[in-house]
């Protein structure tokens, strides 16, 4: 018996019959003494559904009405499962955002939760009904709407079990975990037991899709228990832990791969102090973040080259930010690339074990694949490569550390 | 120089295309120096496939979690105009029911508006904004999600344009403005320049669908200066005015025709005192309303035959409470009737002229069309006559009443 956040992703309410099948997941748990507070995303395809109608009303819709036309997706699934669950003699009762107490910050298709006022969902716990809880959105003080951003579905989730000590946050989604890497690249890829949450969020800002990384630093501020499962096979799952158990951690959990970037190199640079801040200001002043940076050493003309990487879709607005500064501090010219990608190694394990570097460069080597950039962490390994060779690496990687083995 | 509530119905932005045409008739509102309110239905066909699904899930779904799922289609209108409008640079903003403040009693399905809280919706106008209300919803006093009932978004315009004290509410629908009859059955029904308040609350209740009839009942409380005119062909509409002109009144200003009408006949009933009130109460205290009621004179052996007619959505409902009745008071049998319909004449003139009644049986007599029931008012004479006699009869009364003269 506990207070128990469940979650369901698109896919998982994704139909009526889907949604029917989800109530069944809900009853389960209430059934078995604990109380449930249950989050849900919109119904598959009904968020692009309404971008598609905000685009072709207009290419840039204002973020306050786009906000409020897309946050209509959770009210239906919702409602929809409230339905179910009242059908089947519960007292089950959906809360929009604003409804739900979910506080964000003035901002919008990306706010920031706040604080969340859980009274009318503990109302609802107190009288034995179940919550449920539109995902990816809220409101702000002036009781506008607002969402979280892709994804803000799982943040809303880990936001309000660790608002109500929840003694569990239960993911759902269309994977049973988190893998070793992705099954669809290479079939051999193994479901983690468990992961620990350090692991957990390189894997999410490496481009693993598994959890919004929000949600995964969000859970690791408040020490949320959180467990991946699948809705349609559900299993053990995989949960994430807190406790830094190093010693029986394997050295590598997993390897992640994010085709989402971009490279952009500035050549022939004339080499003198705060060059490189002059390049890296401009671009942070538009608010674009770029991930690694690689000076080359000076030629002997004095020129350097300067090269970083970035999210894909900033590449056009830094491309032209770029064009600018090249002249302004007379380097030769710009130089950008679309089809790299960031492959990456993670493990808690790596701290203590040298030589897992050496294992991924040889292993990328002997199959021939070029290493543009390499960025480490106390716990991952990433190197930028063509993109090409994005399936090729994470097979190699994935064999060379042995992730098949259970 | 004024301040207009503009209301649009379904059909009217029933697509994106549509909504860009609403946009227009606001900027030019706007650009007349007016401050503008604007109210919206939901798009055509939206509601439905939100009932659909609803049923899909459940035959009965949950009121409070209906109007949850239901409410969402107005907000999808009003945020895709407010893109329409701020892409052609005006301050337009989206609120549903709960920002714009429409406090409601806390029923579903068919609540009350209460009150309006204009703060919101005045903020807005006051820096020169235009706000964008969602119609037919609201919330009650536990913020629950509240849905007035379909055509309600007419009754939120015509509340706000009150509140507000609105120079005019504009109703801008399908059709031209209110007709003296339905130009799809007679097609030389012609449009009315204007109709008093008390004949546009008769022909909303005698099924004219221009108006729902509780925004007619809120117009004539608050005197709210009231317009029909249609969205694809402005023109002079109809203004529905509250001064008694009857001296310049025509004596019949429309014919109405409504088969959402059902009749039911209890025989044979034991002709004692009170007899009637058994009848009437059991149907009143299941919350049916009934329309018409007639009774004949007792037979030689002491029995009477009791019919009253009703609202077709009640018939199954009211036939088994009959039967009931009908072996409690120990009448002979229970007679049901699905196929009729209720033919009206609609005037104020009428009130200062004999002969009106006259004429409409004259020449429906002359049709050969037999009238199972009568009643009238003092600007009305409604009879039921057999459903598959419909358009003739109103044909027969448009001509006899020399309405398509102009």
């Amino acid at each position: 018996m506990g207070l128990i956040v469940q979650k369901f992703g698109g896919s998982s309410v994704g139909s009526i019959d889907k949604i029917r099948h989800v109530a069944t997941l809900v009853k389960k748990e209430v059934d078995a003494g604990n109380q449930v507070v249950v989050v849900l995303s919109a119904m598959q395809g009904e968020t692009d559904r309404l971008i598609a109608m905000a685009n072709e009303m207009h290419v840039d819709s204002h973020s306050r009405e786009y906000d409020m036309l897309v946050s209509t997706g959770e009210q239906v699934s919702t409602s929809l499962l409230a339905i179910s669950l009242n059908s089947i003699g519960h007292d089950a009762q959906s809360l929009a955002g604003w409804q739900a107490g979910v506080k964000t910050e003035s901002r919008h298709r990306h706010a920031r939760i706040l604080d969340i006022d859980t009274k009318k969902i503990q109302t609802i716990l107190n009288r034995g009904g179940i919550p449920i809880v539109t995902g990816f959105q809220g409101f702000d003080q002036h009781q506008n709407v607002t969402t979280l951003g892709r994804g803000g579905s799982d943040t809303t989730a880990v936001a309000i079990a660790a608002k109500l000590g929840a003694d569990a946050c239960h993911i759902y989604t269309d994977v049973e975990g988190v893998f070793t890497t992705d099954p669809r690249i290479e079939p051999a890829a193994r479901r983690l037991n468990q992961i620990t949450f350090e692991e957990m969020l390189e894997l999410a800002s490496l481009g693993a899709k598994v959890l919004q990384i929000r949600s995964v630093e969000f859970a690791g501020k408040y020490n949320v228990p959180l467990k991946v499962l699948s809705t349609f096979n559900p299993g053990p799952g995989t949960i994430i832990t807190y406790e830094d158990e190093s010693m029986e951690n394997p050295i590598v959990s997993g390897i992640a791969i994010d085709r989402n970037q971009a490279k952009i190199s500035i050549l022939g640079v004339p080499d003198s102090p705060g060059v490189a801040t002059k390049i890296l200001s401009a671009i942070s002043e538009e608010g674009i973040e770029i991930d690694m940076i690689v000076q080359n050493v000076p030629r002997e003309d004095g020129t350097i080259d300067f090269s970083f990487s970035l999210g894909r879709a900033d590449y056009d607005h830094a491309m032209l930010i770029m064009d600018r500064v090249c002249t302004t501090i007379g380097a030769r010219n710009v130089d950008g690339d679309l089809s790299i990608a960031k492959l990456s190694v993670v493990g808690v394990g790596m701290k203590s074990h040298a030589g897992v570097a050496t294992t991924m460069f040889d292993a990328l080597s002997s199959e021939n694949i070029n290493l543009h950039m390499i960025s480490t962490s106390e716990i991952k390994i990433s190197v930028v490569i063509d993109e090409k060779y994005s399936e090729l690496g994470v097979r190699t990687l994935h064999s060379a550390f042995n992730l098949a083995e259970s």
